[in-house]
């Protein structure tokens, strides 16, 4: 067997979050993803450290998106704008094909407390990467740190808009939305 | 033995600093702890699951703190309002005779990856909490979580002024003044 699988990761994120849907997240092996993806264990654990790791994958493609986002903002943008254009750079990992599955993987995070922690960790570095590439673009701080942390609400609460049954809109515009809510917020704060 | 041991819990945690600060945190065993304070090992661990938990003993009772310190402060304060409330109910947890040990505290968390991880995760629930106590005072989303997280920055950025050792002012006043300069940032965010 060739040891590059095409399309490997893909294959083995589909096979994780379809089975993890039907079966529930706890009973599901790696043999069982595997077998169902057509590829080995072998190739799994080239692409993932255990089966949790399946479903915060994203996350680290989410975080340098965010920061290229960031850096590549023109020279004149503001904090906001400039994490705006974060907002915007992450869409494309947001297409409507992935709206099911990151649902369920949505659910399955809300429902362990473990991977709640997790999550919370991971958000809080993703939060941390946009505070330091917005340094990186000389907004000293406490700027930076706030509107990072401003841009990681928007995240949220995008996100949790963009995979609502209902939604027909794409992330980033639900986020974009999340985002001009946050900073009109900012003015009644007293 | 009796059961009870007089402020046992506060001998544990000022023996468990004292000798991390001397012989370094992955030397000392809850033995050593132990015997420095003059208890047994099983009143240790009827205060504290771990060696580990030692260090995040404070956060839990800060937690409670900011949630009473923004539910007790005036019905016509402002979100900002009630989490400067917020800070200044802390401040009793951070006396002068507290700098030292938060110092100590804040090193081994700092050399640490598993302690950092450990600490963003203790820092995202106390902003949870506190967007949670704002939620119950009325304020809605997303001035509540925006808030909290302004909050939980001022508490960081507080925390991190106090315990340096050319500092000389109070917890509340060096935390407060970090929210005065995020309120101001706010708007300079564009």
């Amino acid at each position: 067997m060739s040891r590059w699988e095409p399309n490997a990761r893909e294959r083995l994120l589909r096979a994780a979050v379809e089975s993890f849907a039907e079966r529930g997240y706890d009973a599901v092996t790696v043999a069982e993803i595997t077998e169902r993806a057509g590829l080995t264990k072998r190739t799994f654990f080239r692409h993932f450290a255990d089966k949790r790791e399946v479903l915060f994958a994203g996350q680290e493609i989410l975080s340098r998106m965010f920061a290229e986002g960031i850096a590549a903002a023109p020279a004149e943008a503001t904090p906001i704008d400039a994490v705006a254009a974060a907002l915007t750079a992450t869409e494309a990992a947001f297409g409507p094909e992935r709206r099911e599955q990151a649902r369920t993987i949505r659910q399955v995070v809300a429902d362990h407390s473990d991977l709640r922690e997790r999550s919370l960790l991971k958000h809080a570095k993703l939060t941390a990467t946009m505070a330091e590439a917005l340094r990186e673009r000389g907004i000293p701080d406490p700027a930076a740190s706030l509107a990072a942390e401003i841009g990681g609400l928007a995240f949220t609460t995008g996100f949790a808009r963009w995979v609502e049954p209902s939604n027909e809109r794409s992330f980033g515009e639900v986020a974009r939305e999340a985002l001009s809510e946050l900073v009109e917020a900012t003015a009644e704060l007293g």
